[in-house]
Formats: C-alpha cells, structure tokens, sequence
C-alpha cells in the first residue's frame, strides 16, 4: 500500500465486523508526517464503496481521540458508514512556542491555513482537510466522495461547521458537539485567529460558523449541534446562541439541542453520537 | 459523601442518561488508597437498586479503562446495569521493583492477596475485590448485591473467572474476554504466581480458573468467554482450550467462542461487549 498511495499503515484491529486502522503519510500540503485514523464499517468488506463521515477532534486531542473514547464504531458498523478521523494540527513544525500553550500550535491546528508567520508554512489543516486529505484516502479505501459528512467536537465543532458551510457540494452532512461557534468573539478562538491570521477581523470571517452565515453561506441540509448545559465552557468559548440567531436569520435549518447535566467531555459525545451518525446516515442515504 | 461512606469523589460526568464517578478511598485492605470507576445507569436515578457487573481491567490498565475504552456504557444504560471498574493492583506501595516490570507489581496484582514478602502487606486485590470494594461501594451506592456479576479482560478475565468459580453466591455471572484461564502453565501467569505466592504449585490452584475446576469448583450459571483467533497472546498466554477442556469434565457449561481476526485489544472487547452485558443481564434478572 505504501508505494501506490503513500499511505503506511501503522495498525489494524477488527472491530464491530470491520476494521480501525491507523495510517501515517508525508503530506505535502502540511510539509510533514501526518497521522490519520479510520473505521471502515462491515459493508465496505462487500465491495461497493460507503459513505464517509470525517471526525474532527479538539484541543490537545490526535487522530485516536474520537475513535477511542466517541463509542462511535457499533452504531457506524450498523449503519454501514465509514469514519475517518484526522489530527488536530501538525506535528514537530519545530515553530518557538508551538507546544507551549495546550490551546495554539500542536494540538490546536483550528482545520485552518495560517496565513501569518511563523506558522504559515506548516499549519495548514484548511486545506488538509478540506483537499488533500479526503482525496488522499478516498483513492485508497472503498469510500465514497459523493457521499461525505463532515462532524466534530469543540474546536472540531468549529471545524465542521466552518468546512461544511463553506463547501456544501463537498460535505453533504454537519453536526457538531458543543462547537466553538463564534472564535472571533471568545478567548481560544481570538488567540487562534489572531495567531495564526493576524490582526484583521475581515480575514476571520471566513474561519467563523456565525460570520459565514452572516455573509450569507449556508448549508441545504439540516445541521444537528448538540451541546451540555453543564458544560465548562459554555458561557466563555462556546455560546451556541449566537449560532442560533444567525442560523434563523439566514434561513439555516439548524437542530440545536441542549442537554440537561452533561459536560465538555467525551463522556457526553458518547451519550449521544449513535443520533450523529444516524443524522449523518439519513442526509447520506446510507 | 466522604464523612458518611469513607469515599472522595473525584469525578462526575453525566453520560448516557446517567453518571460516570470516579472515586478514590482508603482502603484497609491493600493499606493504601485505591481508586475505582462506576457508572450508574438511568434506573439507578428512579429509586430502587440495580443489579451490578464488576468489570476486571488487564494488564497495565487502571480503573479508567474499561470505562473509556470498552464502550459499554451505552448497552448498560438500556439494560439498567451498573459497572464498577476497580484498579489492577495497589499504586504506590514502595516495593522495589514494583514498576520495573509491565507485568508484574505495579498494573499486574493478579486479583490475589499475595503471602510472600515484600508483596503480602499491600497487593491484596483478592480480598479488594471479593469483599472489601463490592461492600464499600454497595453501602454508598444504589447497587443490588443480590444481583452482581464479574467480567473481565485478559489478566481481568482470570480475575472473574477465579473470583466467580470460588463464590458463585456471591458472583451471580461470569463472563470474560480473552482471559489467561490457566496462569499455572503460561509465562505471566508462572511469574506472577510464583512471586505473589511462592514456588509450591499447590498454592496456585485456587488462583487458576482451570485448575479450580479441575478441584470441583463450579458454577451454577453458564459462563460466557469471547476469544480473537488473531490475538497475539493466544498461544502463549491465553490457551482457552484449557478451559474448554476443563469445563467438559466438571461439567460447567461454557459459552466460549472464538473470533476470526479479533485481536487482544479494546478493538477485541468493545465489539462483543454488548453480548457480555445481556449475558449478565439475563442472569441477573435486570
């Protein structure tokens, strides 16, 4: 495999009648090795591809985060979707404070291009995600572009609900959990933007789910956003009501669910990623 | 709760309709302070006690693992099952040596109470387990000790089926993944056995699933074991046939199947750890 995709596998596991695998590759859009998971459901051993939903993780988190603790395998193995699950930013860009704060640089990629020095160069998750990424893995593995969904926790909401808005022809699906909706307004979203963008505000627009519907981007399909009443950041990162306001304002069909009790961790994710992939599975027509 | 039940919890997670804890106490068993998971599901909240499995971890892993990594949480809640998930071994007990070694000491207590020096004082996870933890936490806890089961995995899955054979009264059902069945003749097993108790076999055999049968020790409830076929560790450490072997001539009746290209991971577990939960369930009157 490695010499016709460029793709090395680092670990297979049967799991749920399919199979998780872990792959690394030199991607050149980021310039380094970049690690990706993915969970092929039993279907796609059939011949005939899968539709294929993309799990965007959040600070601190890698390539195995979602897979490991979102529970999500029996209820894709049962739908017959696959996952694929990238990291949250690149790795050893050797950039001076990349691994000093757990909210910027390693770990905390934002699924943007930074168009700012240093970073510029090797922080490009946007167009790892958005291009070569899914090109990358859909040529080597039975999944199907045509039918492709786009979900994510934390900064992984924002990433989601960022990607899916902004090319709706790619990503035929959304949801997120407890997303950052609005980074230009809260303090990890700002120290990102303003870090990996520069000073600008009219260059943040485009890396916001609340300022894209404002400008007029929206998706044809319902997006699902769940998000914890309990949850620790919720008042001071997250603000799902802005998303909210805007998604009415623009015409968005947004299902915004609160819940009771739960928290930021993926102990809530769990709890309700079978009705995710389900959501994903429905707009999918797997 | 830490004045009345002697327990400090550390954390709290809504999941699934109802809460993860984890907690911490003194426990006069092992000397030392000990942490342990639960997860109470949704009936637990409506008054009433629920019937309760304790799921055994494997090597290396803590208290945490099997919470996070077998996915079980969302099978248990639908079924009204709690799960307790105890440490592998006392943490921090100064013997040297004790961190050496990934299976042995730190990680790898074998659910025994150990009689030689300098391992007797602290590594007692035989007693932990089959006294003083379902004791502590039942007191605390809406759990049914009328209706309790034991589950585990690899070193866990020798945990539960030694504990469930010796007090079958008291472990209502046993099921395991991928269990050393027979430490007496397999490399960790001699190990652990031989510096936990000492050189005379005879000391083994209460300690040994397979030979615990073989000495007329039997349970009343058909036991369920899941095997991968692809499992690294199954001829060497594993050699379920042992069981089988030993369940036909003492007449216990043993579900044990086998599964082509299953491997020894949580991948392993959390595909068949549903069918564990039912089987518990269905013999535990849930």
């Amino acid at each position: 495999m490695t010499e016709t995709t460029g793709l090395t596998l680092l670990e297979e596991h049967r799991a749920h009648g399919g199979r998780v695998m872990f792959y690394e590759h030199a991607s050149s859009v980021l310039g380094l090795p970049a690690r990706f998971g993915v969970f092929l459901p039993p279907a796609a051993e059939q011949g005939g591809k899968v539709p294929v939903v993309y799990a965007l993780a959040g600070l601190t988190c890698t390539q195995e985060t979602f897979l490991i603790k979102a529970t999500a395998l029996a209820e894709a193995a049962r739908l017959g979707v696959a996952l694929v699950t990238p990291d949250t930013s690149p790795r050893g860009a050797g950039i001076e404070g990349e691994n000093t704060d757990w909210d910027l640089g390693t770990g905390a990629g934002f699924y943007l291009d930074a168009t700012r020095q240093p970073w510029a160069q090797h922080y490009r998750m946007g167009s790892y995600i958005a291009q070569e990424l899914p090109l990358l893995v859909e040529a080597a593995l039975p999944l199907d572009g045509a039918r492709r969904g786009i979900m994510g926790h934390s900064m992984g909401g924002h990433g989601a609900l960022v990607h899916g808005l902004q090319a709706p022809l790619f990503w035929k699906s959304i949801s997120a959990f407890a997303p950052v909706v609005h980074p230009s307004v809260v303090p990890w979203g700002k120290k990102a933007l303003s870090t990996y963008l520069g000073p600008d505000h009219a260059a943040w627009r485009a890396h916001d789910a609340v300022c894209l519907l404002e400008d007029g981007y929206t998706h044809p399909a319902p997006i699902l956003v769940d998000t914890g009443l309990a949850d620790q950041f919720l008042q001071r990162e997250l603000q799902p009501w802005h998303l909210v306001t805007a998604a009415e304002k623009a015409g968005q069909v947004l299902i915004c669910r609160e819940h009771e009790g739960y928290d930021h961790s993926y102990w809530f994710v769990q709890s309700f990623v079978a009705d995710h992939l389900r959501h994903h599975a429905g707009l999918l027509g797997a």
